[in-house]
């Protein structure tokens, strides 16, 4: 095994996955993580922080393709249309269902993970109210459309990882901003 | 200093609070905190499971009596007249807007206070919905109408304690659903 490898990242990932549902998160260890994926511990903290992180591994580009879709809503959108567009390029890129089943029902077993997530969406909301003041949406506008937008994409994401119908994610997150908007009506 | 001090919790309030403001959180040791208050450490544990639980302290309470509210809406109010209930509920109990400055600013500058606040409020907004749904409202909706209404919630209480123009928390609340309707229509 060489020192440098194209696809670490990817067998990290996979042998973390693994050892998660067939331990537990608990008692699997970075060691055990990296032994599984043949490479080293060190190989391993030059990918993730640490266990946790393997989960929420690409939420950052994640969070920057969403930023750049509110950035990049036509002008004339309103802050929840380009907020909606924000959350819907998320489905463009969020494909392997089985993958993201697995993965919330591990966070939802986990408060550790639990937590992790929850400062990401805090951290995903902050930043499309931050475009939204760019794009001249004062507060508390820009900060309240963001946040529901954020329960919206949270809460179609669940649906669409236990669906037992296979809706498309797309599909889901345009019924909860129709649904939002009923409600609150 | 008998071993029963009826008001050892809020001296131990009062004492945190002095200490953050003094010498910052992170400095600020349990011992300290019990020392300012004239009290033993075994008497703050009694109290507090850690330092930044103090600044938590009332939180179960303040969500009993929010989805208390929720709970008691009248039978013909919609999900998110029943959630805007609730939230208003919390204005009659937070009263002390110059505290509440202080611990805002404090859970802002500190992302480990910041973190236990997203738990806390991802609790409220889950008995939120669990009430939702003993009221007869089904999911999505039940989660999306309380996620939506801690939002504002969290948003108003932010306006409120920053506010310059002294304005009411209630009427920050009211304002904020009406925001919300008119965001998302």
């Amino acid at each position: 095994m060489g020192r440098w490898d194209p696809d670490a990242r990817g067998r990290l990932m996979k042998a973390a996955m693994e050892l998660y549902a067939e331990r537990g998160f608990e008692p699997t260890t970075v060691a055990d993580i990296a032994a599984r994926a043949g490479l080293t511990e060190r190989t391993f903290f030059r990918h993730f922080a640490d266990k946790r992180e393997v989960l929420f591994s690409g939420s950052a580009a994640l969070q920057e393709l969403m930023v750049g879709a509110v950035a990049m809503a036509p002008e004339s959108a309103t802050p929840i249309e380009a907020v909606a567009a924000g959350v819907e390029a998320a489905a463009g890129v969020i494909r392997d269902r089985k993958y993201s089943l697995e993965r919330q029902k591990l966070i939802e077993a986990h408060p550790v993970l639990r937590e992790r997530e929850l400062i990401k969406m805090a951290s995903l909301a902050s930043a499309f109210a931050a475009t939204l003041r760019k794009r001249g949406v004062n507060d508390p506008a820009a900060t309240l459309t963001s946040e529901a937008g954020i329960a919206v994409f949270r809460i179609a994401f669940e649906r669409w990882v236990k669906d037992s119908g296979n809706r498309e994610f797309v599909a889901l997150i345009r019924e909860g901003f129709a649904e939002l908007r009923s409600l609150v009506a």
